[in-house]
């Protein structure tokens, strides 16, 4: 079946496409140097986000993004991400059509949450995070525009 | 300037679109329902790589693919990643018109290369991986069509 097929009359629960890549960096500016100058890459001005304590930017491959993140304060999931495993891939965003949908769908498969309900997220975006745990150790933000 | 924007008579080192994201998994049927049920992606046939003990399988959602990898003999790379980190993402495609170019392009930047020219990989395509050393953490591989 087609990506996103489903039962008539049922949100869907299919991924659209990705969304983006999260890389989690201790230096954003030269990790964002890397991705212009040698991948050719276009860079969308860093944004911060103070309630989560990181400051992201997003790079430009094609239609495909790559979301650099780094900590902006200590003690948050993201700095500890990095001091127990450093620089490295941090998450994949998926885009669907209804994220209040596929969390209910992941939730009813047993699959555990970290946000239990949609929230704005950037770019105008509404999301919601999926814990690695039963998402084959890979955490999931789940991306509606 | 966009994507892969180069000076004139220089090969393009830029990249075109992220090609797949590769997540390494203990249990590759498992891991397929999880991409197959939940998320509705389209599972490819799985494909053994015996001379790299892996057996890899994409699911696409999209134009966008998943690439599930599963040791199938202990002691590789791939083997030494999920005894050490778990299942999780492991590696990024990034989609490049010309390995070669990228490559001596990374070489010249002072990067660390896993395979010193490019050579056939999955699907037809010619490959080479660029090691996480001094890639954002990354494992990185340039894929071309």
């Amino acid at each position: 079946v087609a990506a996103g097929a489903h039962p008539v009359n049922q949100p869907s629960t299919g991924v659209r496409r990705i969304d983006h890549v999260g890389v989690a960096v201790h230096d954003l500016p030269a990790a964002s140097r890397f991705l212009t100058t040698l991948l050719h890459m276009d860079a969308a001005a860093p944004v911060d986000l103070p309630e989560q304590g990181v400051r992201v930017q997003f790079h430009t491959a094609g239609d495909d993004q790559i979301e650099l993140l780094q900590p902006t304060a200590g003690g948050g999931a993201l700095a500890r991400f990095l001091e127990r495993r450093g620089e490295g891939l941090h998450h994949v965003g998926y885009r669907v059509d209804d994220v209040a949908a596929v969390l209910e769908a992941v939730r009813a498969a047993g699959g555990r949450l970290i946000d239990e309900a949609p929230r704005p997220g950037s770019r105008g975006t509404t999301v919601a995070f999926v814990h690695p745990k039963g998402s084959l150790g890979t955490l999931i933000e789940l991306v509606q525009e």
